[in-house]
């Protein structure tokens, strides 16, 4: 079991990652402060985790769980009310912990859930996707979509503990695994250029789910996000070169109808894009930009844009993107591979161009 | 102008109180930070103020606003997501400010939008009804009703700053302005034994909404309030007096439905509750509470229970209560006028006796 620190003061908290801890009840009976638990998962994720995950609770004295409905199109304000629902039928009070069980919609919601239930009250992510495991169960990010922008409603809001039982990904279907696997990407290329050279030689023990492979994978990640969360929490300026391939990201979720594509999909694309537009900038090599697009293709994620997207679809979904400062557009650029850096002075030629030549109409 | 500072380190706001402050665009300019602002606002008080406010404004660059129906049956997730719909159709960013214009609903709903919108945007408080004055406008506590509880869903989230301009109270209604009196009451129960003499001395003159009276009144309320919160910003510990007769009277106004008794109502009677089951555990005087019988009569404040609520009623309502911690009763009893403690010892047949008292079934 390997375990580290999220350091961020009076709400540090660890991440342990290791190979069956979901029936380890030590881990939980641990770092839960009070006596009921409300956990959240899925209808996929249920009939996988949820048995064991209870019998490793079963030491409280109110343990609960609430299935919400799977995916992306349903992390919206009416599915996090049941999340309330379900507290408040149960009677849940203020000492209750919530325990997140699935990927990163269940996590976003039920941290959310916890932010607010309450004003407050404490929560434990164990996420079971690649995606979550690497990305957004560390940082504290939590909230839902609304019909106009993803993520637009939500808190930064800390666990107290984040469980990541690699055993969970035998499951995981190809696509999701593929999915996570580009925010694994991403971390090599903001801030970790030998870890980019790491995937390079590892990519395909990945894809055939060696665990040795997977667990550093997701170590290194964790590490990295959390180096970058740890000296900006709430994202008043480093913190955002996370959001790397994001905006674009973003605008094709968005555009495509939440859940079509995967967001490690979309962030797929997204990173090449925005990695084109840093070599129009002059800034990295068209070597750099190749290595990204094949390292993409062997993980089997797309390069390119949605073919029905056009060069105004990204420009008007990016205007309401939280990335918009005062009315300027910030993107987070590539200096180097594994240098990111935040940039406010886009062209807006330049940026057209990098859309057309992912394929934007 | 009289001018407080809520003392919560880098959360740290002030609080302008007086005559004529909304037209006065200086307070305004000098406390947004960025260049949009989005006034929330209800159908009642727009006709009253909002113009007046919109022209102190007027220098911003974009400058929107929101109407919710009015009442506390509208706090609710639904109502919450109408500001969403308006920040997201009228692309604010996280840059934007929102100004919360009315009584304590928009206000912990504004306040409770703008700690989710893109987690978290700016917020500025101006209050118009005596009870969001003395109360809701500091500490820092926002959010909305469940159908099964009050306030369930929230987040503690200060302001930018609170401008309080005593000439709003001129419209409003006696009702409000007597629901009002009953937190300015509180003040004096809880922790200020010379300002309960004073109000004692003076409540002829501010329910004849005598200025000056008005004025100190709601000083020494956001003082009295201010001192208790710097203290214990997220309720941890002695901020829970703050709820002397909530209990009581948030089972009130579930029981009732939100919004037939007025908050300022139901607190009314839930203090009365709450002074005879500290005199049944032999702390204050029947003196005392008739002191808070009669001042509260003065007032056109009920003492009494609603006629059709039983004693289950009031359990019932009571075990759902935020104030549960881990299965306890936890009640803000007197020792003495002017000094609450937090009890979790209260013996379950004088809490009965107390209610009887009060005119329960």
């Amino acid at each position: 079991m390997h375990s580290l620190n999220v350091d961020l003061g009076e709400r540090s908290y660890p991440i342990l990652i290791g190979s069956g801890l979901l029936k380890q009840s030590m881990y939980f009976a641990e770092h839960i402060r009070g006596r009921q638990v409300l956990v959240v998962t899925n209808e996929t994720i249920a009939p996988l985790f949820l048995e064991t995950l209870l019998s490793s609770l079963s030491s409280f004295d109110k343990v609960d769980s609430v299935q919400l409905p799977d995916g992306e199109a349903f992390k919206t304000l009416d599915t996090l009310n049941r999340i309330f629902d379900a507290l408040l039928e149960k009677r849940h009070d203020r000492s209750t912990t919530i325990v997140a069980l699935g990927g990163g919609v269940v996590g976003d919601m039920s941290g959310f859930a916890a932010a607010c239930y309450q004003r407050g009250v404490d929560f434990v992510q164990v996420p079971t996707t690649l995606l979550s495991q690497v990305d957004s169960s560390v940082g504290g990010k939590t909230g839902v979509n609304h019909p106009l922008g993803k993520n637009m409603i939500g808190a930064f809001y800390q666990p107290q503990l984040v469980l990541i039982d690699i055993d969970t990904l035998a499951t995981l279907p190809d696509r999701e695994l593929s999915a996570g696997i580009a925010e694994v990407i991403k971390y090599g290329m903001i801030c970790d250029a030998p870890f980019f050279a790491w995937l390079e030689e590892n990519m395909d023990a990945l894809l055939a789910r060696n665990p040795e492979a997977l667990s550093y994978a997701v170590q290194r990640s964790c590490t990295d996000k959390a180096a970058v969360v740890a000296e900006d929490e709430r994202e008043s300026g480093r913190r955002a070169i996370l959001n790397f391939g994001h905006t674009f990201g973003h605008a094709i979720e968005a555009v495509q109808g939440y859940g079509k594509w995967l967001h490690g999909e979309a962030v797929a694309a997204g990173m090449v894009m925005a990695a084109r537009l840093s070599h129009l900038r002059g800034w990295i090599s068209a070597g750099d930009v190749d290595r990204l697009c094949s390292l993409l293709s062997r993980a089997n994620l797309p390069q390119q844009s949605p073919s029905d997207m056009t060069v105004d679809d990204y420009l008007q979904a990016m205007a309401v993107d939280k990335k918009v400062q005062n009315g300027k557009l910030r993107l987070v650029l590539l200096e180097a591979l594994g240098n990111a850096q935040i940039s406010d002075d886009t062209p807006k030629d330049q940026l057209v161009e990098a859309l057309r030549a992912c394929g934007a109409k």
